[in-house]
């Protein structure tokens, strides 16, 4: 690993030494594109080529005014800082570029913003679903691999090799999704990843999960490339859907075009010797922390594949976030996952955020950041708590409520343990300015996956969704749990990312559809949507209170309730029945006489002693 | 139980309808004295007996005068709001009471106050003691028992009964805490406990931990009365130690004179039927929390024989507070420690805090408030998080760090677990204003003995003391712990209340003095003695900087330092023998060349790679 580090610096020195001889040109200009009428109207244009940086640069369109040129260490990289007016007119300008007697001219194109739906948002009125693209379904064999990629294998019978699911194939499936009372979509990263098979630990891998970018303005081929993104979004939008997109400011992948030819040392993280993070978050917030074990953090690499950006260069912070204005306006997406979000320097973090906010102020923005207490996880959204530094993230991935779900579902009912898990996670929410916003789950693509977690046992399943779909925050499920996927990331995570059977030509079984299904995964699937359904058509489980009450003998009762609907969660983690007197919860009863089960569509004419089945969580719309 | 909340109740009538027959009489006035020159002007006195409300009062007195007298529900109360002016005179005033041609006279006296020290606080430079004045020393065998009293027994054999410790012993012993570095001392509550013997689980048990206040202003006999008091402060005050006060607010004993004739209803926190507080401090600070959940846990009673008081009657917190800033200028108490902090009606307690530091800024006030989470004990002191209720205590009981240290020593090294649970615990510190104020503590007289939790483990043992002892905030150690006393509190707390040997009349060992202990005491005894010494000589183990480092294979490294020491503090919890690259610590480390073992004075002369033997932690004063 050492060594391929060393490699990319003497490469740097090597073409920063040779290129010097060559004429110039310029090979790329990113953005790709821009539009007119953006709230900010600065923009800095990255120009690669050999030798671009050698050039004297000039624009000569209607509005748009070249401010400054900025030339940095590499001679083949040129930083333009544009501004564009507001009443700046759509079309192709020339960025021309002149050495001597040689003159180069590039075309940049300045489209109008058309009108189509993007940046609406996620909020607890969605419900998301999280796919690999390349596990999901596959709708196009012809682009399941290239020859003239780092990486040209697919194969499904290897679980660590790409297996060519696609956008296409995803886009098969919304009306399955839409039917199950989905909301929205969130892919792990679509964006090219041209990278090479990886040894980990003795097995060769491919960048199937996508988090190694080799190219910010392209979509992979294989999962169908910028215009198949396009076109997905706009079938999910016209499936009145939301689409999310995965993004990773942390680090690149290592074949990413600009690795190989950095415009400055400063573009990335540099160690005299390869360091990698030490995954642990304890030192950024910290207040009797060392600044080393912060850098280490911070700074130290994700893994060996993956390049550590320093996004404390300013050319490379501007580089990122005009990606995801770019990617936003371009695709149309929704909402915004941030990879990896603890690891990035958090002052830049504040500033892309603000940027995608200043454009488009409905988006959502969550962050992963993988902590295991309340205080950690709340400096990494809007919070209420006085840290030297203050996130403005709207977001953010519930990673606390997700342990302790599971510590509920696990663990048998005592002073702390069992149900009081989820009801203490939920009872600290006082940190967060707004706790409705974080996106909550029972697994994801890293993790062992919910069913096996909870021992496969199906009763215990349904209290989980139901905890997820009822209480506060904006639920997102893993692609296969409707469909009791199980599986222990142990030996390799490729065990919890299995194709979604009758996703793939060829495949045996068909679960988007009832006939292929058994019984017991039909039983799951019809809970999930029955539930999710409701909650899609009832505003009290997005935007009601919560209220919750202490739990007792191993029951746990709270309540979403507005000026209109009231609606009751009662779980009882026991094996046996129990008689709850709600005498109690007459705070949030008073007046109801009658309640509607949400998931049997019974009546219950006494609220006095409710019957609570063994391990079970019932929905219950109070009546009068 | 309810039986005897009911008769309360039944009482309070009975008194009420008859009373009104009998003369007037005045047989109570609390405070029992005041002082001139107070910075708040302002008194109000309790005067009770029978028909004392149905008085007219005047009081004639320079510089004194009663702004209003009040009655309530039982006619045997008046409340008198007096203001005293600044120029005010010591001496004595008549309390006049008339009615119809009877007059009667009540003195009161109006003392100077004194220039000894009172209310000095305790801060991180001090190491506190915590006794239990029945069970430490017995210097006045005479006041055992007394016949009069509701609980006229004493009996060493019986563990569940006072066995005679007093005030005077405690005060004979001062030379031996000094000698070992303590710094204060802290005693459960020594106010009058004129309680019954309790059938608790079908044990008769004595009040003989104080904590069930009979009559305010009356330190109890057994341990020596107030004379006893004021004595033991000024021997601790000359020996240049302090003493910290434990005060109650939320509750009295069952046999407190004004339970037995409650001035109002609303003086004690009355249920229809008698309700226990659930011990839960989630609902407080919880924004999803029911209402009927937080009244149960501030407002439902400890235990049956301890009435809960109404902190929100405004008599009763006057008599409260007062009786807070009475104690201090009184007996001279320096701090204050706060039973069943989080039972407590919080803004009242900010009230009273508030009250004693406007009369004493320095004092200390540091409540007990059991919670599992650094978010719910932040809640309890100055903190950091925008709580819709701000608390303004300076300190508190550190219960999360208490925990985690145990944790830290029980628990084997891994990702989360081992010495991580200590480190991770100071790395939330973020959400205190001054972590430094919390007072640390390894057990106390409700918990598992120390020695006992970690397995009777001497390497653990010095661990755990020397991060008590190094690591920020105020320490205070749990008698016994010196001399290696343990148990568990299975089957009773009484197995962590055994008497101090050598301290009562009779006993065969005396460990007060080094010949009564075993060579294992006298090892840990001399531990003790060293660090605690260290640590009281060395102001960089007060107000020094705390920098942790993240632990690493079983090793936790944090250091102290200041502009004129640096101290590091390297624990190797492992089985075996660790060499330690110092390198990672270069930002503290930096120009140092040599170090002082501290605990055996040894010299390090390189500090490139240090020796850490199994299961220890070092201190080492850094040197150049």
């Amino acid at each position: 690993m050492k060594r391929l580090y060393f490699g990319l610096l003497l490469l740097l020195l090597t073409i920063c030494q040779t290129s010097l001889a060559q004429n110039p040109q310029i090979k790329r200009v990113n953005p790709t594109n821009w539009w007119v009428g953006m709230k900010n109207p600065n923009l800095q244009l990255l120009v690669y080529g050999p030798n671009a940086g050698t050039l004297a640069y000039s624009i000569s369109y209607p509005g748009v005014k070249l401010v400054k040129a900025h030339t940095v260490e590499n001679p083949n990289y040129a930083f333009l800082d544009l501004t564009i007016a507001p009443a700046t007119k759509p079309g192709t300008l020339q960025i021309v570029g002149k050495k001597g007697a040689q003159t180069l001219r590039q075309s940049f194109e300045l489209r109008a913003r058309d009108k189509t739906p993007k940046g609406q948002g996620v909020t607890a009125a969605d419900f998301i679903y999280l796919a690999m693209p390349d596990r999901f379904a596959n709708g196009d064999p012809s682009n399941d691999k290239f020859a003239d990629m780092a990486d040209p294998n697919a194969d499904r019978s290897n679980p660590f090799y790409r297996h060519g699911g696609d956008l296409v194939g995803a886009g098969q499936h919304l009306d399955y999704l839409k039917d199950m009372g989905l909301t929205a979509v969130w892919f792990t990263p679509v964006l090219e990843n041209d990278q090479p098979l990886t040894n980990e630990g003795g097995v060769m891998r491919s960048a199937y999960h996508g988090y190694g970018f080799t190219d910010h303005y392209v979509i992979d081929r294989r999962v169908g490339g910028n215009e198949a993104y396009r076109e997905f979004v706009r079938k999910a939008h016209a499936a009145g859907m939301k689409v999310v997109q995965d993004a990773v400011y942390n680090h690149v992948g290592i074949n990413h075009w600009f690795v190989k030819d950095l415009p400055m040392k400063s573009w990335l993280h540099q160690w005299p010797t390869y360091t990698n993070t030490s995954y642990k978050y304890q030192p950024v917030t910290d207040p009797h922390g060392a600044e080393s074990d912060r850098r280490v953090t911070l700074d130290g690499w994700f893994v060996p594949h993956l390049p550590d950006l320093n996004q404390n260069n300013p050319y490379l912070a501007n580089f990122l976030i005009q990606h995801a204005i770019w990617s936003v306006e371009n695709f149309g997406v929704d909402a915004w996952r941030v990879d990896t979000y603890m690891y990035n320097d958090q002052p830049f973090m504040n500033r892309c955020n603000q940027a995608l906010l200043d454009e488009y102020p409905k988006i959502h923005i969550f962050g992963e950041s993988w902590v295991n207490n309340v205080v950690d996880q709340s400096y990494y959204t809007r919070n209420n708590i006085n840290f030297p530094f203050k996130s403005n993230q709207p977001g953010g991935l519930d990673f606390v409520l997700y342990s302790s779900m599971l510590d509920a579902l696990k663990q048998k009912f005592s002073w702390d343990d069992g149900v009081n898990r989820f009801y203490q996670a939920l009872a600290q929410d006082a940190v967060y300015v707004d706790p409705n916003k974080l996106v909550t789950f029972l697994d994801n693509h890293d993790t062992d996956r919910f069913l096996s977690v909870i021992g496969e046992d199906i009763d215990k399943y349904k209290i989980g969704l139901t905890w997820l779909l009822t209480t506060r925050g904006i639920p997102s499920m893993y692609y296969g749990t409707e469909i009791l996927m199980k599986n222990f990331k142990d030996p390799s995570d490729a065990e919890v990312r299995k194709d979604f059977p009758g996703g793939f030509p060829g495949d045996k079984e068909n679960k988007f559809e009832a006939a292929g299904r058994t019984d017991r995964e039909n039983n799951a699937f019809q809970f999930v949507r029955k539930l999710a359904t409701y909650r899609r058509d009832n505003p009290v489980m997005h935007t009601g209170k919560l209220m919750q009450y202490l739990p007792q003998e191993g029951t746990y009762v709270y309540f979403r309730y507005d000026g209109n609907k009231t609606v009751m969660i009662a779980t009882n983690t026991n094996e046996k029945e129990i008689s709850l007197d709600t005498a109690r919860f007459i705070e949030r009863m008073k007046g109801f006489t009658s309640a509607r089960n949400v998931l049997t569509d019974e009546t219950l004419t006494d609220l006095k002693l409710v019957k609570l089945p063994a391990k079970t969580a019932l929905v219950l719309e109070l009546g009068k």
